[in-house]
């Protein structure tokens, strides 16, 4: 069963930043640090542990890249939750870094986490030199100015912005904020086996759109206590998103016909890919 | 003359650095970020430079590594000069980032020159998939929580401490902030080369710690004009510092010892590393 899957992934993946944190000196900006890389789905540690196995990568190098891109990940959340930033008290259910210690620790955890994160992808047990190279040479054009840090500038950008944005313009922010680092996963599989990641990245291009029309839903639908962050924070802020600009029906809709096309980019890997299928299925249907 | 090595080195180092960013989309995150990387003295980039000459490595591939560690260093600063970190509003004369544009910028601007940074040390025109590597993961360690931002946190955390910090502490400090960055500077060259950087391992160490400590005094003697940034800002926050410590005539001895320590770690390589040694000599007489 695939929540199952997702599970067995996430405690794998837990267990090597648990290591790889446990080295580390006893302060509170390790702490935080640990702190920030507890809990969450592990989508984007899931796509890479699928993406290898598809292409037979032996695990322990899958692995260390998926918690590389989860460490990169729990960095967002945490400088996004900042004051200046969403300003945001609860994360996975818990007090954000910002409020359980404060601003500094929040903005150094958050600092240290992304360093973390290319040490990691630097490590040999992922591959060859050439093969960590392209990891870290793609996670720095997804997590930088081209990628997520594009996407969440444009979308504080947009918070004072004096029109509301448009259909393609929110696309194009998405696929910067949480497309860049979805794809970067779901395509590590390939590019660690040194193979074609042309399908992984149309999966994943429609995956990650599906997963941000689903938190647009779920934003509006939502309940705050299972997603463990607070919600309708888009509508208080009178900013668009795919409900607004698409309305529930067309957004659920929208999301639905992604999820197919994520379905059918899997095409040439067959019934191998079926855990991937079922991935982009619970994107859509998940309740955090 | 050892200051025009130094332009010229910084001339090349920004010429990397406006060509690297002018790839960039043209909005506030990507201006902040071109902003940040102005100016400075370039002294990173400098030692990267001069020793890879020493090396015999390529000016092209010493200019990138040295223009990604301006990149870390400017990220550093940018998140150091925050309202919940130094609180600094003025920087290289002029205004921080957080002052000239706001705190969100300020936030992503650093995030993206980090992932920007390390994005960099993969360019190829560096050297080997090995060498590249090598400088990857040694900047993870260099400015994560084991290097920079260990040392930021130490730093921040001196500040509510009940008892101002001891030699031993300030130092253990200061070699994270400051002389983490600053060695892995001065191993680059060999690191690139291929060859042993403890010669230029014992040299960086020593350089780093004179460093601090010169910005101690100037802390305390400094123009604030010629410094282009707020000073005295230590004694006023009862902080201890090596000028606390040590007095100013014995913060001055502790200084020189330090330039001729590390003068004399150079020794292997003869004349050939005089812009070193007047590098070593150029950091405690400076005024900014």
């Amino acid at each position: 069963m695939f929540v199952t899957a997702l599970a067995a992934d996430a405690a794998r993946i837990q267990a090597c930043l648990d290591a790889v944190l446990a080295r580390r000196a006893e302060i509170p900006l390790v702490q935080a640090m640990r702190y920030a890389v507890q809990g969450g789905k592990r989508l984007r540690g899931f796509l890479v542990m699928e993406g290898a196995r598809l292409h037979g990568v032996p695990e322990a190098g899958a692995v260390m890249a998926a918690a590389a891109v989860e460490a990169m990940h729990a960095y967002s959340l945490v400088h996004d939750d900042l004051p200046a930033m969403d300003d945001d008290a609860l994360r996975r259910g818990q007090p954000t870094v910002h409020v359980k210690w404060d601003e500094a620790v929040a903005v150094l955890a958050g600092d240290a986490l992304q360093a973390l994160a290319f040490e990691m992808l630097a490590e040999p047990v992922i591959g060859t030199a050439d093969v960590r190279l392209a990891l870290i040479a793609g996670m720095g054009r997804a997590a930088g100015a081209e990628g997520m840090v594009l996407g969440q500038a444009l979308d504080i950008a947009a918070e004072t912005a004096p029109m509301p944005l448009t259909l393609p313009e929110i696309t194009a922010l998405q696929a910067g904020k949480t497309g860049a680092l979805i794809r970067w996963s779901a395509e590590a599989g390939a590019v660690m086996a040194g193979a074609d990641a042309t399908a992984l990245g149309h999966y994943a291009a429609a995956l990650g759109l599906a997963f941000q029309i689903a938190d647009d839903i779920l934003d509006v639908t939502g309940d705050a206590g299972k997603a463990g962050k607070r919600l309708g924070k888009d509508a208080e802020a009178g900013k668009a998103t795919f409900v607004s600009l698409l309305g529930l029906d067309g957004a659920r809709a929208r999301a639905k016909a992604l999820v197919d096309e994520a379905e059918a980019a899997l095409g040439p890997y067959g019934a191998g890919a079926d855990a991937l299928r079922q991935c982009a299925r619970f994107v859509i249907a998940r309740e955090m």
